[in-house]
């Protein structure tokens, strides 16, 4: 049996999170080609002018879509195009991968869902990094195994470190707030780890310990939520904007029998330091190092399930629901009431 | 200058906290005489004439308050009793240490204030026995020395062994549910750790993951709430009684520069044990291991706050707050919406 | 039965180790009471007159064997002292606790362990006091119990902070160096957790990484040595008075099924720091934070083993071997060569 | 500037190691094509085969380095064969990345530095994988940008899961002994993070603690070093076959201000478990797993150093002074005295 030739992929926007995708799939993910990549800004073309000159460049998404042999994408553009650049790849048949969030409207993510139904053939998969974690892949194992027993609470935070520069305010007026931006990957997790259960209410609140200019957006720089769940299962998430020490995703299981948490503590590697300010370890500066790897393994698994026609580890409906519930939080902290899903 | 003589102390109550009041009072603290004992136990009393015959036994209260030279007492006995035997000390002239919580009712708690506002010479203090563990004062000293900037969230939770016997099931009718009997605890600290901020509203959740013989007390076995505080400060609370791995009090203070926990790992002691489950520190099985030395500091403190008419660390209004915010808890749990206070 | 009276105890030597003791044989140890003090030194008469003025001081040594009713000396005086102050109390009907080291002469030992030979209602005890220390005795109880299976290695440290007064440098004449003043803790422990065997040959080597003024003495700041025992064990030491971060007491002992590891990490308490650091703990300052409660657990130990006639933990066999190996690593050192025991 | 083309490697030896080095240079390394690999066993040419089907198979290895355009080879061999197959190698006009130890003897060590300096246009690396992890060089970085100060001391330990299958034990006639299997990195190490400083004489000494069966070949399975260097330096060393928990590679560089450690915990991810057992981590099983990436990173090192003519991170002189080292701790250990360097 012969493997399947290489899969031709087109990365679509070469911001910082673009070129990972670019160099992962040009150097870390054994099926696939980087053929083509799309950006309208001149600078980022330069950039894989120089480093991927076998990948064409184009400026316009519909002229990468008509790239000779393109089997797939990577969306890595505003959250706002998603839902139209995917539903424009998919009638092109082409497979795709999308980041996360899938969109701020769930009638995006249904419009999605409804396109993709007519196209059982192509993959899509948004990018919940997270659950190609190894650490998160192991909890998950070890939750199945029965390792703590039945699983009813979800404890999850994505906290970012203070960035003095603000790049995330700028980013606010299209983020989604700070539920949408970061705790939808605690909302997935938490789905993911307790079994895809139905959530059923959420209730958030926040504050703006440091980013005051956060007001006009109405968005909070620190946030907590609470999520009830069919069944009796539970989930509460932190998010925050604000760490001094760096980027902080943790998140802890809690079972009838025992708890298993990932990223207790947030070490960027083995490095122990003794000295005048203690017994410490550098933490992660940002996601990016945190979930390096769990990006490769991500690309892996996409380019993988297309290659040999696998099953998604994610559904777009895992997506949607995510978005469903982030909306939820993002209601309950302006309305300061629960929210019923 | 000659030190004042040592404080006659007496103790009511001999359970499993009276007793360790006991031991405490007659070995570990200096200023202190237990001179008597009071419990309607006949057992405990035997406990008591064999390890402390120089202390006088009473089954009745009213007789122990009339014990010649008692100048204080420590109430270890069952919360309904609280207030009335409160009352009944200040009014015969003693001085008061009273375990927590203060009561169940608020109106109660008022009684109380009132009552020991006619007594200003009578020191009264209730044991929120975490202020004075040597960690959390630790905690509270890098905060106020500017540490960690400007304190702005508190998450804290009480997580206790699961226990087999369901001794706390049989507590239920009277313990006023999870929130009272444990986040009390938390509430305190967070006040305390936020700089006695007042709290404007709470939302509370729960499930019963293994106790669902608590359904009659409409109690939960796991429970989280988010209180709100003036001035955009948070916290987030998680109690719970059904741990494997033992006994696990833990509180993160977040400020805008830094954040301090206490108790992040609940290790039992420096042990490490590497074998073929890994590497791994035992747990502090209770609340009682976790705190002895906090015991003792804290009967201390009162101890000495009565012979040196020095100030209590804790006053009964924060007593107070901590049930009205722990009493609002448990009502939004019941009534599954935000209380405001 | 009634419990025996307390027993009435002196404190020979009234520097910083010395007040410790006083200290906690005046508060903590119910048992004791503390009857009489004796230093040269006027100012910690004093300090002794202001602090427990019902103890009689005394400045003369013979003197204070002579205080009516004294039962027992504690010995917290220079080491040279050590043998000759044992032998006069024991021929004065004393029970005697000595600090570590007994003496910085085996034959000094042995003219302790023949006297005291001569008076055996009488009990002696040198200071190991890491056996006393709650971790140390929980890893020889889960040793006992065979967790780690048959423990072969022990390697084991006691580094101390940096001082830069130099404090231990003046002392270095007399201190017997680093192997006998450090490493003495370490040896002893090895012997007791590898189950008292006996040494057969030593090796050491050494640097002076900062004090190069120890040259004159012929000692190190850091000391590396092996012990090889009867029956394939092994010791491994290191010891150090340039530590940035603190002092780290840490032993681990390997056995065939697993490995026990006491104070890996040299943390203050239970508080952990996140802020630009790093994740980060605090570091005892010194032995005395760090083995605060070992030493009143073993004043505890000491009174009740007389007052109830008891077995000691240690015997004077077995601070005789800790010298005997210590003196043998620093004769390696010396020489440059392996000493044969 | 065009990038050069892909360096055209051959991998001979395909046991465990050898599979290794070939998935990464297949699928990990950008610079480099699988092209040919050697083996005269079967069933690693079927593995072959079947994996890489693209890259030549061959039995003999002069056959290999005579594949047309073959620029490379990585040797995985035994090591008994390692000098002949580099001087062979280095004569055909290739580049050799050789896995450690160079060899067991000093003569084979001194023929090749002699033959590859007839090839300076050849590049030669042993793989001494350690220094390429992450963790590792960050400590580097660290100590060089002065964060502890002047290094004057290492402890280094290579700790293996104990094996039950005993498969060390029937490699023990042709490994060179517990010393130069696994100590040869952490004298490597020691040598990297002290300044590539001299050894002028060693220590050692070990105990068969479970594999008695090593006897006949003077092995032992736990062993203790020493090691002196140049200007008051020092370094200790643990090699053991019989952890319970798994693989613990650690080493620790102590400074005038401060101390870096690698790897101080062993835990294979970022989860934690909180059960029964305590709060605990699982560690990494064995070297593979802990070193996987650094095996990626130690190729593109040796490829890139090779297309783009930079210099290696190590010298042939680097493995044979660890070879050097390792061999006076054999005499050692085996002559139970010190050996001069």
């Amino acid at each position: 049996m012969s493997a399947p030739s290489l899969l031709q992929v087109g990365v679509v926007g070469l911001g910082r999170m673009g070129r990972r995708h670019a160099d992962n799939l040009a150097t870390l993910v054994p099926g696939a080609a980087l053929c083509a990549v799309c950006s309208p800004v001149a600078a980022e073309l330069d950039w894989a002018r120089q480093h991927y000159p076998e990948a064409r460049q184009y400026q316009d998404y519909e002229a990468l879509l008509a790239h000779p042999g393109l089997q797939a994408v990577f969306l890595v553009t505003p959250t706002a195009l998603h839902a139209g650049q995917i539903i424009t790849a998919l009638r092109a048949g082409k497979h795709v991968f999308c980041e996360k969030p899938l969109s701020l409207e769930l009638e995006d993510c249904l419009r999605v869902q409804t396109e993709a139904a007519r196209h059982p053939q192509l993959k899509v998969m948004t990018g919940f990094v997270r659950r190609f974690d190894a650490s998160y892949q192991d909890a998950r194992r070890k939750i199945d195994e029965g390792l703590i027993g039945a699983p009813f609470m979800v404890y999850s935070q994505t906290c970012d470190a203070y960035d003095p520069d603000g790049f995330f305010v700028r980013f606010a007026p299209t983020s989604g707030g700070l539920f949408l931006d970061c705790s939808v990957h605690d909302i997935d997790l938490a789905r993911w780890l307790l079994g895809e259960v139905r959530a059923v209410r959420v209730i958030a609140s926040g504050v703006r310990a440091i980013h005051h200019d956060l007001a006009p957006y109405q968005d909070v720089d620190n946030g907590l939520a609470i999520c009830e769940f069919e069944g009796g299962r539970l989930a509460s998430f932190y998010a925050s904007r604000t760490m001094a020490h760096g980027h902080e995703t943790m998140t802890e299981v809690t079972g009838t029998r025992g708890r298993i948490s990932v990223g207790a503590n947030p070490h960027l590697n083995r490095v122990t330091i003794a000295d005048t300010h203690g017994v410490r370890s550098e933490s992660t500066p940002s996601f990016i190092e945190r979930f390096s790897e769990a990006f490769v393994t991500e690309a892996r698994h996409f380019v993988d399930a297309v290659r040999f026609d696998r099953p998604l580890a994610l559904s777009l409906g895992d997506a949607a629901e995510a978005t469903r519930i982030g909306m939820a939080m993002r209601k309950s902290l302006l309305e300061q009431q629960p929210v019923s899903l």
